[in-house]
């Protein structure tokens, strides 16, 4: 059962329905971050924009945003707050080409019968869903994406917390399954404690026993972190080699790590700015081909909101991307369902649970 | 890092402190039923009674019960609807030898370390824990439970909806991992309808795919096993061999299935008096050594009060009894916690993903 | 905004649509307790069975049972369990007439905005959804059904813990706006306990302080009310006159408490045998135009299944059954929908806050 | 029963142990935003500081933070990141004198029963837990503190879903009882999306009907808002008279809202650095005297880190700082307690019918 990429349908633009369409419209942002009354949002869908009698598809889209159509008539899909005064922005309020936008929801389905199924299997997932199939399909696609794919991972705080998870991810790294990782400051700084004092928030990561003083294992690796100026001088400095972040500054997998009021530190990587922040998660996004949540209500909707069901590969062709949420409690599986990421595979499960099965699927050793 | 049973340590009753204490004071009971007033409830632990100067262990005990002092001079721990007119029953409310009565807590414990490192283990329990350590020792303690020990199941509605959780079960059960199993009418009308139908309430249990009409799946087995007469009688007329229940009838394991207010059907087994089905699932709780409790808060706190953390073993030695309980809700764990049942390991995960783990930590294939 | 109960529209049976459709069919039941193959389930909504040429309405449904044609011509909506050998079991498993069965799900929409509204009203209910409009229509409904209508309450073991939340409930009874209520043993024993020492497991169902040796408390009330007889008896020996339970004794509320696995006890009233529960529990369903879960999904998920959407009343006309399910946690709410009783008004919330509102609403003093 | 504070008792720092005990030693920070190893770091109780042979009490604390001795003599507590090189940096990492720090966690603690109370107060919270005395205590607490103390609001996105809960907050703004409100993006947004259009996400707060096309109301309110530079502009033009944020800007209470990476927008007051928000984040809660946290794991425990057990009040004399923390989610107020914000009061309910309660028990009419 190896994996194969769906064919990806193009509507037929050829026919009668697109052909009577008119244009879309547009209008120029009246400030810099404000974009003009009526402005059309996107979704995580393909959308098309009738301009000059021709249907031209936005290709690097997310949720919730604008489209720009620039001077050499390329569709740059731009938050708000990113808009230019002077932008053209796409107005228009209808999908199905009534103003000259469409949406196209069904490209990668075959058939009639896959919208049911489609229904079918999102309702209802919770801690007593089948999820074998699931976790056999994840295992063929991470070994497919791993050589063709971009892989990116999101991760919560609590992640670093066990000793097997965290050797299951590491190894995860090292064997060329993650291209990318998105996290906040708390997930790095366990993660380093970890590294440097096989604990987090001072409790061992394997015998749980919590450490004399603990609490300050956390501050202190904070500050070290700060005093050596970045997080591969600490790693240098104290000849660390443990673990998730150490993987990953190892492989050279590019991190994007964005603060929140909650965090202690912060690391000097992570980035304040969480708008700032957000463009630079998108950076990534915009690579990957793979999404996998996990933990984190924060980053799972925030990556969700980014990142759309389709890639455009640099031969012209669309591909899915694929996003897995994955966390212990419906209610965070269930945002993203609400937000409207209705292409996601959601799973209910412990984090830990997770990534050692994923693992052991793809034959890696643990250390 | 081999399994060791720890060595129980009896209390020195050789001591003054013991030798102070009065004989303990019973009364009989007034009514079938009825304990008299002042009766002294038992715990979970050892606990001792002076008669005629000597201190004498109540062998097989259980929360919340009374012990009956037997003509014989046995000590019965008795659950006071069980309890017959004239029963001498024991009075007293202090554990201390204030009344002649002695809980034992520590029975287990090596040294003074021990109490604190129990107490560091124990509390906030949660998605969040690490489960590493557990897992390693679980599955150390079930390769010398098979041979040495009972292990006994108790299982929620939930468990045979996914296929490879099924199997895992299943190979647990046909490679000696399973003494006697504990559930209600679902678990096993839903595991019979998998191997029936390969389906859980009409859904497929791997490909998640509902079935045309498929609720009727579940109506249908029960009401086929109904007239049957016997689930090995259904298993016989439609040839079935697969699953967890198929597999505990081959090897003979031996179920307890008791009734709830939730319950169709029921099957033929499924003892409708609640009570009646408690009597049962005590009875198979008095061999066991190791209790794993997986997705059932009726069942799982059913199961944990009539749970002593002790067994007597024929040759007179004292072991512990392991008791654990697996939920994907901190919730239902913590209301073991609540009730009493101090003496478990809590796992905060879903089950599916937690018996696929523990199934392949002992090397076994799942089908 | 005063509460009118919606109009019921049965099917037009006059139309060449039911005309065409055939006979339905029936076999009898080969043994005690068994439906023969093919047996016809029903659901929650109200059910047309043609039968001589002539579509009949199975007057009291439930989901899940089968339908038997008496000699009289009645049918009566029958648990499989108790069926009878030879009884006329309805066979079929369509509902859009093909076989003679006719389900109608929409008797109470008027006009066609209806089923949207209601489709979005169902989904996504959370702790976030919005409830104000719930509350005031339920007010709405008590008012009405307090004086035209039967109103049963379903009560999980935890509602008498707290102080407010307990005289609110008494209040209800008091001032008539319960007239049937479900529980298990473990709210009886809670309530009373209340009543007696004014403490729930031992701790004050007011200022929350564990009392010394509080766990007695629990065991000691159960014995007493054993020892007494019944929960009547044990009141008056007592002189206790306080909570919900001696408000429904009061005012001779019809009580029924049904057993399960995790009983201490049980009080004398408790039905041990969960089979003749259910029908006790049935009994007063069949009288009941509204039902209100509290926090069990044990009793909520076995009452929601054999409460029907509607009820016939002594005019024959046919009015809606309303059921309301309120629970802390998303998963037991929606549990409810999974088991397909749609027809149900979910909110997320703390039972404790949702009695107060809606006593304050009926503008109730609380004592 | 009504609201007195209760009465700081300090250290008897004339007792031979104060006196025993060295001064505390401190070492110069090396770097903006680094502490010196060994630094000391802060707990939310007072906590007192020999120096030149006084005992001198960190006024203005806060967890996991340093203290800086000014040259003025004054103890400052500053967060790491805040540090500046050459900062006189506490060290010591013992709280009982031995260093010269003494961390007093009894000052409002009247005899020895007030441990032990505390000690059964606070464990095994949950949506069981019994809630009448919170909600007294707490109105006797909000009546007081309108008129002598300092009350901050700290508020979850979903905060402003319900129409009924939204007035009830409402009211508590006008009628005094709200001298501060943190909270994000998505709460404002959301609430003068209610203020405008009578919807939050594009569903009615009243009658949850969803409004076509309604996710655009979301991004339209954020444009509007950024276009009109301000929320009081935005709510000057449109003549928006509803709501929490409306009555806020009307009575001047002070807003922080901070940034995330799940945010749409952001609203031009939304502050997009982190770090900048927890300084003005910290920067109210100096002021406060209690703090009520509602729904958002993320601000409550933002807030709970920076928020200290007591305040100074300007007579010199200490008093509590309330800490309330209120969600649906047995989660999200655990990990409050994991963080060591022992001090605090969980209640488990849903925010909407907490505020309402709340709102009545103050006598105030919701809109």
């Amino acid at each position: 059962m190896s994996f194969a990429l769906p064919v990806y349908h193009s509507p037929d633009f050829s026919s009668s329905f697109f052909a009577a369409a008119p244009d879309v419209r547009w209008e120029t942002a009246p400030a810099d971050g404000v974009a003009p009354e009526g402005f059309h949002s996107t979704s995580m869908y393909p959308e098309y924009f009738k301009i000059d009698g021709t249907w031209r598809l936005a290709e690097e889209s997310r949720m919730d945003a604008s489209v720009v159509l620039r001077p050499d008539g390329r569709l740059d899909v731009v938050e708000n707050r990113n808009l230019r005064k002077g932008d053209r922005v796409i107005l228009g309020r209808s999908e199905r080409g009534e103003e000259g936008i469409y949406m196209h929801c069904s490209g990668f389905l075959a058939g009639d019968a896959a919208p049911d199924d489609q229904f079918v299997f999102r309702q209802g997932r919770s801690r007593e869903t089948s999820y074998a199939r699931d976790y056999d399909e994840l295992i063929e696609l991470l070994r497919y994406e791993r050589d063709h794919g971009n892989i990116l991972w999101v991760m919560g705080p609590a992640f670093a917390f066990d000793a097997g998870a965290r050797a299951a991810m590491a190894a995860l790294v090292e064997n060329g399954y993650c291209h990318g990782l998105l996290a906040g400051n708390a997930l790095a700084t366990h993660d380093l404690e970890g590294a440097m004092l096989h604990t987090a928030l001072g409790q061992d990561i394997y015998t749980q026993i919590s450490q004399p003083n603990g609490h300050y294992h956390h501050l202190d690796v904070c500050n070290r972190v700060r005093r050596c100026g970045s997080i591969p001088a600490f790693i240098r400095e104290y000849e660390l080699d443990d673990g998730i972040i150490c993987a990953c500054v190892k492989k050279g997998v590019p991190l994007v790590l964005t603060g929140s009021i909650r965090d202690d530190g912060p690391l000097p990587e992570v980035m304040g700015d969480v708008y700032a922040g957000q463009n630079a998660m998108r950076a990534l996004v915009k690579r990957c081909t793979t999404v996998i949540c996990l933990a984190t209500m924060l980053h799972t909707i925030a990556t969700g909101n980014m990142t759309p069901s389709f890639r455009v590969l640099p031969d012209g062709s669309v591909r899915p991307v694929y996003l897995y949420a994955v966390d212990a409690d419906e209610f965070v599986v269930n945002k993203l369902l609400d937000r409207g990421s209705l292409a996601a595979t959601t799973m209910v499960t412990n984090v830990q649970d997770f990534i050692r099965t994923v693992a052991r699927g793809l034959d890696l050793t643990e250390t």
